[in-house]
């Protein structure tokens, strides 16, 4: 696969910094140090574009030779660490970065599957898988319930992103209005679900469910 | 490599299936939405097959090109959405549809390892790695306990269906018979672990070990 | 990517027994059967070098067609089974082994990035990936608490162990004492952690920081 255009290429950076500042964010809040921030940053930063790299088997993966954006993630994991004390309210600024990191995901991912001619469903489903796995990595390595599993919309804005975005280019729009709707859209979804809580209508509460072993 | 022969593949279509439906029971037991069953469903069923075609380097990975197995992962991630609620007791359905999925791919996961010219034993390996990985991904992205860390014997179960599958193809017997074999092994041991309460000698109780960091 | 060098296959030989030993010192505190102990002895084993063969794209992954080496995993995880009730100290002899496994990974991770063309930092970086990868995978999977993300000095370590042995090829210096300079820089900072409670300093403790969702 020839290297992503300019412009996507920028998207990517702009994905990367977001995600690694969400991953640094959780490093403060397990208190690590710098290299510890880095690591984490990095794991998030890179983790859904590495899947998505090895899902397709586009190896090795692109940051093994794209110097300019590991500097990206450490250095927006090392600025947190000295930034952070600054931000008032840490927990919501991860959730925006987050916010961030997959809504430009989702759309790239699916933009990269459809590339590889992958059928339209295939690529919603990819796009939500690469802005799912830096995030889920992040949250499993650092023992935090995974921002997947909450109850406000997530997999859902990232799924309807991808899916406008595929629609879109579908329907003969060009690619580049087509993948901000898709970014403007997943993204509008989540920051719902974050400020006002949407949620989609979840499994049903019934009684002896919660129990952790119903059968025992 | 050449596709699976058309009876692996249906073989494969019920793995899928079954891994799916734990995932998504999982996903009940956690009450996320139709997306979250969906994604749970999928990284399960998906999980096994996704990790042995990138130890092989096999990629892109299959299901990116198999609409058809995409459909059956979906959709018995949603059918277990909706018919969850009429199942008596759901953990023991987990348990069960896990079962059928570990023994179908720990056999699955031998033969292709085979078929790579792997040696018997990388191949019995392979299986068990293929058979846990769905499951072990489920339960670390839902912070469960591992099933494969509970006391009733698991991962044995994997490791002896690939093992007769491995040396009753080596004994001359035909492919089919011996993958059936091989299942139906893997599928009885584990049943005897979930009904009877199978397990192995474990490493044994001793004073002081059962604490979390004896030395502190 | 032609074989490694009989020297450095012996250095991964000790990798892998000692990561394996770790693992299965954790199987040990789980109470696992002992093909419990083989597998999560072989994932930690494993891990760091499965994952770096994925990211550089050099499959099928080097286990599957050596079983000398996955001798030595499954052999060093049974050794475990049968002599840890002999070890007083199980946790101590875990961080040990662990150790022993991140130091000489790291640098064999930054080495073979090297080969592969990468920039020095980028090896640096893969380094630290490979070295804490089956650690991690260990710890996420047996539902501990990652030694990475504990206090004493750890991923530092293993990138401090990678630098130097950039540093010092790209000095001119010959690979064997480049390597062993940096196998043992990697130890003795990780040694000092565990030994001297050694970290660098972290992200500071702050008023209402401590709280898990600061915000609600």
């Amino acid at each position: 696969m020839e290297a992503l255009d300019a412009w996507l290429r920028y998207v990517d950076v702009l994905a990367i910094a977001a995600f690694a500042a969400s991953g640094a964010l959780v490093a403060a809040r397990k208190r690590l140090d710098p290299v510890g921030f880095i690591l984490i940053g990095c794991a998030t930063g890179f983790g859904g574009g590495t899947v998505r790299d090895l899902l397709i088997g586009r190896t090795p993966v692109f940051w093994l030779s794209e110097p300019l954006l590991m500097g990206v993630g450490v250095g927006a994991s090392v600025a947190v660490f000295f930034l952070a004390p600054l931000v008032q309210n840490q927990h919501r600024a991860l959730l925006w970065a987050d916010a961030a990191g997959m809504a430009i995901y989702a759309v790239l991912g699916a933009e990269i599957a459809l590339r590889m001619g992958a059928e339209p469903w295939a690529a919603v489903l990819m796009g939500v898988v690469t802005a799912s796995f830096g995030g889920v990595l992040r949250d499993v390595i650092c023992n935090e319930i995974p921002l997947i599993l909450r109850q406000e919309i997530y997999a859902t804005a990232a799924a309807a992103g991808a899916a406008v975005f595929a629609l879109l280019l579908w329907q003969g729009l060009a690619r580049e209005p087509a993948f901000l709707a898709g970014v403007a859209v997943a993204f509008a979804i989540r920051a719902a679900g974050i400020l006002l809580g949407w949620s989609l209508p979840v499994y049903g509460a019934r009684p002896g469910l919660g129990r952790e072993h119903p059968d025992r």
